[in-house]
């Protein structure tokens, strides 16, 4: 299974999911996936993606540094999107962005069992 | 219930919560808690919140600065440790950590019920 192939599997699994994405630390996706939808985009969710890795290079060296380990995975909550983040390696990262009213359990296990071939294929 | 009462409260209603914080997000604290334990302390919980305080004001930016609304809660796991931070208004926000094992699905639960609380008290 390719990129955009793992990708549109998670989406089009998860309830409310928006869109998908596997991307660099240093914000630089590689592929990204958006589920069709007949709603106008509302929100620039590739813009947030790039915001939130800056982040996510920040919360790994602050859990590494107070001795919470690595970082595993950041959950996002705001009015209007859920964002779930799961740290691949030192480099890459994948992230589900979905509707508030989202099955956020769901999309965490779908991103937890495609990382490793996510991972694989990174390699 | 004073802050320290509702912090206690929510860590001992918890399996595997280690602290509970009600902090700014200048990350200068209002009130901590801390659960008893047999265990030495090997995460300095306290530090950790004040550098995840910065990182909480700057999604809050970005989520806003995207249409995806007012940020309500992140959740950060690494290895050692979960926190669930849930924000209560523009300047304050309380944190719950636990050990990876931990009940995160009712820490969360906890910290939405005691917000109206603590934002009241806050006033």
């Amino acid at each position: 299974m390719d990129f955009r192939e793992c990708l549109e599997t998670i989406c089009g699994s998860v309830d409310g999911a928006i869109a998908a994405t596997l991307m660099g630390i240093d914000g630089l996706p590689v592929e990204s996936y958006e589920a069709p939808t007949d709603d106008p985009p509302t929100i620039d969710v590739g813009s947030l993606l790039v915001e939130f890795s800056t982040v996510l290079g920040q919360v790994r060296q602050s859990a590494e540094t107070f001795s919470a380990g690595s970082l595993t995975e950041i959950s996002i909550r705001s009015e209007q999107l859920t964002t779930i983040i799961r740290t691949l390696n030192e480099e890459y990262f994948v992230a589900l962005a979905m509707k508030p009213a989202g099955n956020t359990g769901k999309g965490r296990y779908l991103l937890r069992i495609h990382a490793p071939n996510l991972l694989k294929d990174l390699a």
